[in-house]
């Protein structure tokens, strides 16, 4: 079994670090064309699958937008998600889960255990309760190959009042949690299997994170094109921790429509590069 | 549009304020005698329905169980929301969601909207992004007469390192988050609609949440029976707020398995009344 984290080295060397995220949300469903229904949701997930591959490795579907429409909803996510892994995508789940002891477990095997109808390669998860309250999660990630990224710092202002409160350590909430999760990557050789969220619009140091901490565990960062994020302030955003960021794009390349995903996809990844 | 903390007083002052927890988990459909898949977790879930009809008016299904069997899962969820609500009994998706602007807003619309398939009366949600990240979910919730129970406080010792963390104001953040909420139910005449989650073991004073301010908030308290809270210690624990709560029992009613639900939950009528 490959380690996660080295997993997601591989897929960075091989197609680049820019990640995808499929939000199949209303208005853009209608932008696009079509139903606001699980149908709509599946057919925007998959032609964007087409237009990603060979140009991007990971992609990120956002649960919410497919739970809103029930199982069916949930159906079209499982063909989402296997589409994506047969294709050879490694699939982050944006599913912000997070609950104690058996309840944890139990998101831990819907979106992570090997033969769950919506298994992915990795989720996020919300650690509201703790780090310690995602340890069921954690180590079913672990067991399988799978990986965990842990909600840390956000970019919306209304973040600062849970995430710049000041634990007993000191820190701030999101900068203990960085730490943390830091500790437990701390025996991997390259990157480890446990990540954190960051979308930063401002240097991360702002929320008390210290980016040294972060050279084994790779960050996913949200929002960028879109929420006021560019992809060539990586190293303003994120400083020496910059080499460990898997940057996400989503409503600038889903709002080019269908015709305009995969150029829009390659002017993100030129932006990247340079 | 009746408000939905108008509808839950009306519900406690029919049925008393007992909540019957939902959570079919693998060793529970064991003990059951059932598949661990989505037809074992329907089929405990709608048993526990018949055995709580005429015994509480609340109940609470954990998405969790469901959702690890993917669609199939959900389709059962959404079979048990629907029996439940169409036999009167008010239903608390127990779903700790979160996120911000427009994913927030799905999450919203999957549990929240009228006409939706997983469509309950109140979710829970998860504001590690802040309570103004849940706006969307809050002001749907509103305008549709349903509610969202805010987790706050929780009994699980790791999670004292966010939850205990000092805010700005110089509260907890537990205790901050409490107040915000509170702040939000100020115009009620009795129970406002946004609530708050706070299980507790010991004294929630000890967690920096003042029981004065939540007069008009309704206190989703899970774990009573199991976790090692007693429902006749609700005074001591919450304090001139214990009126205000909601004590869930989930896993001291399930196990005890199809044949002895009725009296379980009898028998915590009857130490709730005592």
């Amino acid at each position: 079994m490959i380690a996660f984290g080295d997993r997601l080295k591989s897929v960075v060397d091989a197609h680049g670090r820019l990640c995808l995220g499929i939000d199949p949300h209303t208005s853009l469903l209608e932008l696009w064309g079509l139903s606001n229904d699980a149908e709509g949701a599946r057919a925007l997930a998959l032609r964007a699958l087409d237009a990603a591959h060979g140009r991007v490795g990971i992609v990120k579907p956002q649960a919410a937008f497919f739970e809103r429409f029930g199982a069916a909803g949930y159906a079209a996510l499982e063909e989402v998600i296997r589409t994506a892994r047969d294709g050879g995508f490694l699939v982050i789940a944006d599913v912000k889960r997070g609950d104690i002891g058996s309840t944890a477990a139990a998101y831990g095997e819907a979106w992570l255990a090997p033969g769950s109808p919506l298994e992915a390669d990795a989720m996020t998860a919300v650690a509201y309760q703790g780090l310690g309250s995602l340890d069921p999660v954690i180590e079913l990630a672990l067991q399988h190959g799978k990986g965990v990224f842990v909600l840390t710092a956000t970019s919306n202002p209304e973040g600062r009042e849970v995430q710049q409160s000041v634990s007993g350590s000191g820190r701030s909430v999101a900068g203990q949690l960085a730490r943390d999760v830091a500790v437990r990557n701390a025996s991997a050789r390259g990157w480890g299997s446990i990540g954190v969220v960051i979308g930063a619009t401002e240097p991360i140091t702002a929320s008390g994170i210290d980016p040294v901490l972060l050279q084994h565990t790779p960050v996913l960062g949200p929002g960028f094109g879109y929420q006021g994020s560019r992809l060539s302030a990586l190293d303003s955003v994120y400083g020496v921790a910059s080499s460990s960021v898997i940057p996400t794009v989503t409503r600038s390349v889903l709002s080019a429509g269908p015709e305009g995903l995969a150029a829009a996809l390659d002017a993100h990844r030129a932006e990247l590069d340079a």
